[in-house]
C-alpha cells in the first residue's frame, strides 16, 4: 500500500490545551506521526512517497477563502500581537470568546477576535507550525485520492494534525484542515461521481459533516461516541441526516459509553451496507485509532485485533479507498494499531 | 445614597482565567467590592443596607429557568466530575468547546457539555461561590430598584461579580447573572412604564443588550470600547438598533482606542438625549470603572476627576436611578473612582 507521507507534518508542536478547568500537555503530538511512519517503514508492505508542495485545488472546494488566509498568516500576527506583552517564548494562540447565541458571527479585524471568530474550541493550540503541518496533510489526502482515482486499490495519508473536526471556516478539536474533505473532494473532481466518507474516530467528524451536509454527491457515514456524553457536544446525532441535494446523505451512529467489538461490528456492517446502498464509487476513511481500549480519551472497548476485523470489513466494500489517519492518542501503541487496520485491510482484499 | 451591600458577593474567588494562550491570574476579586466598600463606609454620606435573601422575582423573567437551575446546581457536578481524575482541590470550572456556526445549539447531558452550551468564553471560572455572590448581586440590585421605585433619589448595590455580559441563557466576561437587567425589570414590575438602561463600562454590554433587544419599554444605551478590536468582539455595533417591538430600542456608541474625556464626553451627552427623548421614567446605570487611565483591560484614558463629571452628568438626568457596579481592575484605585463618581452624582442632584 502507497503512504503518502511527509516530515512537514511534524512541524506542529503544540505545547498544551484547555482540560479539566487549566492547561494540560497537548495530547496531540508530532511523535504519534513519528510512531507510525516507523512502524509502518519497519514492514516491507508499505511504499512511502513525499507528496509534492504543491496546495491541493480541492483545498479552495471545502474550506472557506477567508479561512485559509487567516490560518496562513495568523502566527505572525499573534506573535506581534503577544510580544508586546511577553518577555520570553510566544505562547500558543488561543480564542477568548465565541460567537455562540445571542452574540453576532461577524468578524474583528484585531488577531484575538478573529482566532475567537474562527475557532470552535479551546483545546486546539494554534502554533507556529500548525499551517504548514495542515498544508503537508491536506496535500497527502489529496495525493491519496490521486494514487486511487489513478488505479491504485488504496492508499494511506499518513497525516497529522487530524482533520474531521475542521468545518469550512473553523478550526477545533486539534483540526485546522479537512484531510477528509480534501481527499472526498479530490476523488471526486477526477471522476468519482459518488464518494463515501466513512468516520470510525472515537469522536464524531462534526467538520465533514458540516461541510457536505447540503450535498448529495457525498455520503458521511459517521460511527462515534454519542455526542450527549463526548465532544464535540453539538453534532452527531442520528436525526442529523443533511439538508436540501444533501437530505439522507449523513448518517450518524452514536454509540454508548464502553462500546466493545459486538456493539462497534453492528454499526459497521450498518455503515457498511449504507455505503454500498448509496452507490459510492470510492471511499474516504477517516481513521481515528481512538476508540482503542487504552486510549486515555476513549470509553470504547476495541483491541488491537478489532482494528484488523475494522480493516478487513471495510476492504470487502470493495472501492477504491483513501485512508486518512484521524485521531489516537494511546501514543505509544499508535503505530502497532494502524500496522493492525492497514494489515486487515490489505488482507480483506477483494471480496 | 443607600448602598446595597452583602458580604455574599465574597463567595465567589476565581483563580485563573484564559488570556494569551495560557492561564493568568483571575482579574474579578473579591477585594474589588471589599475595597470599594471600605472607601464608601469611610464617607458618612451612604447608608449601607444588606439585602434580604429573598430571589427577586425579575430574575426569572431576565433569565432563562433551565440556565438558572444549570447555574444553581454547577459546581456540585463539576466537583463529581473533576474528583474522579484529580486527587486534591477542585479546579474552577471551564468550558471546553462552544457551539458556533456548523454545530447544533443543543443541551448536552453531561456537565463538560453544559458548561460548553452555557457559557461564551473561557475567562469566566465558574466557582464554588459563583452562585451565591452572583445571586447576592442581583438581590442587592433588585432591592436597589425597590428603594428607587419607593421614592429615594438613587441606590447604589455594590455587586460583583459584574452582570452585564451575561445573557438570558449565557454567562461570560466574569459574568453569570445580569444586575442591570434585574434592576431595570424591577424597576418596570414597581409601575414604571419605560426604563432606560446606561451601559458605561468599558465593554459593551452584550448580555443586557441581548435580553432586552426585542423589547420596546427598555432603552438599552452603550458606551464602550469598539468590539471591532475589543472584548465582547461579537456584539456593540452601531448597527444594532434592536428588533420587532424594541426596534430603535437600542443604541450604541462604540469609542476608538485612546478615547479621552473629550471624545467620551461627547457620547455621554449623545447618550442622555437618548434617554431623555426616549421618555425613561428610570434610569438603572451599569457603571464599570475599567475605563480608567491606569486600568489593566482598558485603552481608554478617563481620570478620576472624569468619573466626577460622568457622575454629574448622569444626575442631571433627573431620574430615578439604580447603579449597579460592573467591572473596574484597576484594583488598587477602585474605592477611590467609585467615590469619585457617586460623589459627582450627588453634586449634580436635581438639575
Ligand atoms: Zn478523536
Ligand atoms: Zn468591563
Amino acid at each position: 500500500m502507497r503512504v503518502l507521507y511527509s516530515d512537514d507534518v511534524l512541524a506542529h508542536v503544540p505545547r498544551s490545551e484547555m482540560k479539566h478547568g487549566g492547561m494540560i500537555p497537548a495530547r496531540e503530538s508530532p511523535a504519534r506521526a513519528e510512531l507510525v511512519r516507523d512502524a509502518l517503514a519497519a514492514q516491507g508492505s508499505f511504499v512511502f512517497e513525499e507528496p509534492s508542495r504543491a496546495v491541493p485545488s480541492a483545498l479552495a472546494r471545502v474550506h472557506d477563502s477567508d479561512y485559509l488566509a487567516f490560518l496562513e498568516g495568523a502566527w505572525p500576527r499573534w506573535e506581534a500581537h503577544i510580544g508586546a506583552g511577553n518577555g520570553g517564548e510566544t505562547p500558543d494562540a488561543f480564542p477568548l470568546i465565541f460567537p455562540v447565541r445571542t452574540l453576532e458571527d461577524v468578524r474583528p479585524s484585531v488577531i484575538d477576535g478573529e482566532l475567537s471568530y474562527y475557532a470552535m474550541d479551546t483545546g486546539t493550540p494554534l502554533t507556529a507550525g500548525a499551517w504548514m503541518a495542515s498544508l503537508a496533510s491536506v496535500t497527502s489526502a489529496a495525493q491519496a485520492a490521486t494514487c486511487v482515482s489513478g488505479g491504485e486499490r488504496a492508499a494511506f495519508a499518513l497525516t497529522r494534525p487530524p482533520g474531521h473536526h475542521a468545518a469550512a471556516g473553523k478550526f477545533g478539536g486539534y483540526c485546522f484542515l479537512n484531510t477528509a474533505a480534501v481527499a472526498g473532494q479530490t476523488l471526486l473532481d477526477s471522476g468519482a461521481r459518488k464518494v463515501a466518507v466513512l468516520d470510525i474516530d472515537y469522536h464524531h467528524g462534526n467538520g465533514t459533516q458540516s461541510i457536505f451536509y447540503e450535498r448529495g454527491d457525498v455520503l458521511v457515514v459517521n460511527i462515534h461516541a454519542d455526542p450527549d456524553y463526548e465532544f464535540p457536544f453539538f453534532l452527531g446525532r442520528a436525526g442529523e441526516t443533511g439538508r436540501g441535494a444533501g437530505e439522507g446523505a449523513t448518517l450518524n451512529l452514536p454509540l454508548a459509553r464502553g462500546t466493545d467489538w459486538s456493539g462497534y461490528s453492528a454499526a459497521l456492517g450498518q455503515a457498511c451496507r449504507a455505503i454500498a446502498k448509496f452507490g459510492a464509487q470510492a471511499l474516504v476513511v477517516s481513521w481515528g485509532f481512538d476508540t482503542f481500549e487504552g486510549d486515555p480519551l476513549s470509553t470504547f472497548q476495541i483491541s488491537r485485533d478489532d482494528f484488523a476485523r475494522m480493516g478487513e470489513r471495510i476492504a470487502g466494500l470493495d472501492l477504491p479507498t483513501v485512508i486518512v489517519l484521524e485521531g489516537g492518542y494511546a501514543t505509544a501503541s499508535l503505530g502497532e494499531n494502524v500496522l493492525a487496520g492497514l494489515a486487515g485491510f490489505a488482507a480483506g482484499g477483494r471480496s
